[in-house]
């Protein structure tokens, strides 16, 4: 993202939680300055772009830095969505793959919709699956994740276990076409 | 399964469900009499033997019949369990790769624990989500599942997108390995 695109961005969710009573310090601005000013770098882009984006940032990263990998490969064809595996296994292992070794990579937040989360009125009652290989990591994930009401963070084991969680979000969709009255799917575990 | 074999297991069926005051008619025989005395032939068998032993019953099977797939394919290694796609996509597709054309294959049931199912004292609250080419068979299926208490079934189209479906069964696993107090787990759409 370009920094006045950033911006932008930054100023119109300012803006939306300022309209109902909410101040907040979200700022904006391009890839290389943010991942360089942020402990959680979230790679929030396309699945096509997010290891390339990643890779484009990996020299910016600190030293506490966390990758967050929320993106999922699909493609759809005639019957529906599907996942569309990655060759590293999954897009939060091909982003594992360009990220410098000594930053941990968590995958998360896959299977939210974001026009669940993006309604601020709606009320939440769903998990984000988290799966990395640094427990650390992990840990501050599933905290970021429950700071959020109604998401419950549920731990999958290493990040090679990524893939059945990305599939999940192309069954949500075909769940949505399918089903009357269904609409932004999100999941929960029980 | 073996005359014998499929008696004594009716017989403790039976015998379960009597020693709680239901009684009830079901009974056990060979793979080939059950196939032909079934409207609703469930392939319920390790995913590697699916395929087979549709195949085996083929000629057994009536013009009612309706099989119904419910195995994944999993395999384990040092992370956890992982989806391991068959060659057809999905059990399902190879089951119904060796059904006779006229004969419908619904996909459901892969995501249903089977020590959930079978605590007759828990209360549910899951989905069992049913893919299909055929749509008559397929609401046959949703009314079978939704007969039992606690279960709703979801349509997520066509059997080419039951590949994502059994894809959840080894996340299942994964999160009760790796979360305290989970065990026997199912999902929820909301």
């Amino acid at each position: 993202m370009y920094k006045r695109q950033g911006e932008s961005r930054a100023a119109d969710y300012r803006n939306r939680l300022a309209d109902r009573g909410i101040d907040t310090d979200i700022s904006g601005t391009d890839n290389a300055s943010a991942a360089a000013g942020s402990r959680i770098v979230v790679a929030g882009v396309p699945p096509a772009y997010a290891a390339d984006t990643i890779e484009a940032v990996r020299d910016d990263l600190t030293e506490e830095a966390i990758v967050v990998s929320p993106a999922v490969a699909m493609a759809r064809n005639g019957t529906g969505f599907h996942y569309d595996t990655p060759e590293a296994g999954s897009v939060a292992e091909a982003v594992a793959a360009v990220t410098p070794d000594e930053v941990p990579i968590v995958s998360a937040f896959q299977n939210l919709a974001a026009g669940a989360l993006t309604d601020l009125d709606r009320e939440l009652a769903l998990d984000v699956v988290v799966s990395g290989d640094d427990a650390d990591a992990k840990g501050v994930v599933v905290e970021l994740a429950e700071e959020i009401d109604g998401l419950r963070a549920l731990d999958a084991g290493p990040l090679a276990n990524s893939a059945e969680i990305e599939s999940i979000t192309p069954l949500l969709i075909n769940l949505a076409m399918n089903n009357d009255g269904m609409h932004d799917l999100g999941v929960r575990f029980q």
